[in-house]
């Protein structure tokens, strides 16, 4: 997954478990044993028959759809790095899984994607964006799923333990990457629907598929063909599946059911365009930086409270559900802090931290342009400056309620200064925050599905960093989308020694094979 | 001159003028009748025939201190671009110069400097020190002259309308790199010497020079130096006067009599090393960056007061007579702000403009290290930042009081915000304001000298930026320092097309000549 900004620097929740990576895999006769005891269906029923079939397949199987995961990291579908060698992997990387479709028998279109012109004023071909289907029964429903197959860079030399571009399995995790992010879970999906087709079953439901390469790199070209495919492509779609992110635990399966958004501002305060000298103007200037630290200044405080007027007017108020959905939630603050080498958070219960990274907004102050900012002393006053902060945004906050509170508070800070220099407010970026209808049929799909395949309750979980993606495909298609992660929390996405677990790539393709049936059941 | 931190785009007090740069160079009879009618002395005294004879000389041989002018700032003596080729011609620069005064009879002592080691590595050497004496007659006084020969780099097509190493006159104007900051002020001096020498004169008084060539590069090596030779060259030194800066009007001569000193602070604070993602850790982090800017923000409100208690205590109470003083200085404050590019001043008569940037301190916020200080837009949570901000000192005030009050004003209000980061604040530079003592012999000699050259009372003025060579000679020699300009203010100094007048030049060199006659006087 990205979301705007992700650094590499980034731990995620932790959650405190007493598994361990050692349990074996499931047999298909144990979970279906499982499946008898559970009461869910009587042993003759069709889809119980069909999913017993289809795990025995897939864990059959599991070691061909290692293979395959293998042959996919090895390509270097590096996005970031704007070298022609690499965009060639990644077009080799597209066309290998437009021909994988093809071979399960889809129709498929690699949608040009143009070029990218990068601010060296080099020009790059884009990756084509793949569409593709497989069925098309109007009785039917019909599930996209979005995945990505370009990688964040990655060398040995960066502290890797294997070779990044070599799949190699030690204690059952798959070192690789793009192991997790994203080919594993693009596979896994394909795996479940080459499960049925090679056990020449009918797909429970109509699949299509948009796979892009340009995901790391801000999914450049993306929207643009979503929108323009709105009434064509996507016009028969239900169902919008991304698997694009990650549990909040190592063992226990997880369902995103929220994102935040995020507003980005900048504040320019302005005396001249040039800098002056503080020997020469120090103490009769209305100096920007001191106005522009008064401007920042105003907007939090110590307690991570928006001072903002009417911030938190809009916000969502907690109710006894959501307040149970944190608690179910398995996570030891204390090794949460522990892990993210931070003596103190704001908070000291779960509750309260999961509560401040979902539902509630925060406002952060990422730094000022214009300024000194090198080592050293360097004795300048800098003429104009440019101040950056965001806020997280929560439902059901206005983006625009926002963006006029942000402005007027700033405005009104300013003018009690009676300073003689320039301010201009803007909202640069403006996401809306995200967050699912969990009621909808493919989350109890999908909770049934991983009540099946893992014999747990998903966490419910959000995500309190911004997924553009899921806004594109809810904003522009209107349809319901749904975030079902794979990948373990400790998978490392972005880090070095990506991995995704076996266990969590071959669950995974049985979780979505049983999440097919799943919804044609419901449908 | 060069102050801690001197830029390019700092414009000094523009002084209102009447006057035009056309005013034919002042005859020696014009001069001589003016000192007559003034009554200063009798035409048969000993010194106003030979300071006639002096000035007749200057006048009659100013071309040929124009032609050595033009030699010297054709020598691109850049001490700033760490280049062995710039490196030898400021080898050359100091060959010259210690030539020049070895002709003039002087013994010359040329110290080796050393080498330097830059950032990267490379290890260049450093030009010689020159030392050099001519005379030594107990019943004289002995005055030293401080001055650079090293300049500030110079290329044609950053906006020089000529050559900037060939010196060309344009309109009276003598426009190359070095041409008032500092050779042409250095070869006054020499030029007045130069005149007695030529005309078989005794000197009135021991000479001595102290001649650089890093001052730009921040004087490396020269007070280590000034440090060894402090019992043995400067034993005999009664005073230094430094000629490295400029009159606050374009036609009236000034002597500096005070500059501001300078305390630089950083201020950390860190939660961790690593930075954090906002959308991941925003709502639950003390942010170091909201600590940071409430620090910053206690420092210094919008009226530039500054807000750490106990930092007026020392400054110095404001006498009737320094009132006047300011009274007298010929600034016009909208030509000032107009020519500063600035809509408004926080302060709008003459005397405020001038007391706040030259006799009462000043707290500057520089600039913000370890954020994101890019252009765009980064969702970060910088981990450990480091805020920079200075307060330029005056008299009385004390640098290590104003250090613990700062320190302590900081802890206090990092400690009201209960943050569980650590802030560690250190005063990463401290350089004492210099105040000279304007009732000395050799400031009441160059105010007599300037009314006999100029015909005018010369501006008392000071320096709101630091210029560390004086305190260094004053710190360390223990003697009388004087600060003598013969620039304009409009002379640019470091900009593009930095020019002498010639007016300035050959009147500047009868200055240092008249000054040598009044020291002797007053001896």
């Amino acid at each position: 997954m990205d979301s705007v900004g992700t650094m590499n620097t980034g731990q995620s929740i932790l959650c405190k478990t007493s598994h361990t990576d050692s349990r074996p895999v499931a047999s298909s006769l144990l979970v279906f044993l499982l499946l008898l005891e559970r009461g869910m269906f009587s042993p003759s029923s069709p889809p119980a028959r069909l999913l017993e079939k289809v795990i025995q397949y897939i864990d059959l199987h599991q070691d061909e759809f290692v293979q395959t995961l293998k042959e996919w990291v090895a390509v270097e579908s590096d996005s970031i790095q704007p070298v022609p060698r690499l965009r060639q992997e990644l077009f080799r990387m597209m066309a290998l899984a437009a021909d994988k479709l093809r071979r399960l028998g889809a129709s498929v279109d690699s949608v040009d994607g143009g070029s990218q012109q990068l601010p060296n004023g080099q020009t790059l071909p884009i990756p084509p964006i793949i569409l593709a289907e497989l069925g098309n029964d109007p009785k039917k429903p019909t599930v996209c799923f979005y995945g990505h197959l370009d990688v964040q860079p990655a060398r040995r030399e960066d502290g890797w333990l294997t070779d990044p571009y070599t799949l190699t399995e030690v204690d059952g995790k798959l070192y690789g990457r793009g192991a997790t992010d994203n080919k594993g879970p693009v596979l896994a999906w394909i795996n479940a629907v080459s499960a049925f087709r090679a056990m020449e079953e009918d797909l429970p439901v109509n699949i299509k598929f948009i796979i892009e390469g340009m995901e790391e790199a801000g999914s450049v070209a993306l929207e643009e063909l979503v929108r323009r495919e709105k009434d064509r492509f996507f016009s028969s779609v239900d169902y919008v599946v991304i698997s694009d992110n990650l549990w909040i635990s190592r063992r226990k399966p997880a369902l995103t059911c929220g994102t935040r958004g995020n507003s980005y501002f900048t504040v320019e305060v302005k005396c001249r365009d040039q800098d002056f000298h503080s020997g020469t103007f120090g103490g009769i200037l209305n100096e920007p930086m001191a106005d522009l630290i008064a401007l920042l200044g105003s907007l939090v405080d110590s307690s991570g409270h928006i001072l903002i007027p009417g911030i938190y007017d809009h916000v969502a108020p907690l109710t006894e559900e959501e307040k149970k959905m944190y608690k179910a939630i398995d996570l030891d603050p204390e090794e949460y802090r522990n892990s993210s080498q931070v003596k103190k958070f704001l908070f000291d219960t779960k509750e309260e931290i999961l509560m401040h990274l979902w539902r509630y907004p925060s406002l952060s102050i990422h730094g000022i342009e214009g300024a000194f900012e090198e080592p050293g002393a360097k004795t300048v006053i800098p003429g104009r400056v440019i101040g950056k902060f965001s806020i997280r945004l929560v439902p059901h906050m206005n983006m625009s309620v926002v963006e006029t509170q942000v402005k007027q508070h700033l405005e009104y800070i300013f003018s009690k200064r009676n300073s003689s220099n320039q301010m201009v407010v803007s909202m640069a970026l403006g996401l809306h925050p995200w967050i699912a209808n969990i009621k909808d049929n493919q989350y109890l799909a999908a909770k049934r599905a991983i009540k099946t395949v893992f014999g747990t309750e998903p966490d419910m979980i959000r995500d309190g960093s911004t997924i553009p993606i899921a806004n594109i495909f809810q904003d522009v298609i209107q349809k319901s989308v749904m975030m079902l992660p794979l990948g373990a929390v400790d998978d490392g996405e972005h880090a070095q020694n990506e991995k995704i677990n076996r266990w969590n790539y071959i669950e995974g393709s049985k979780l979505f094979a049983a999440f097919f049936l799943e919804m044609a059941k419901l449908h």
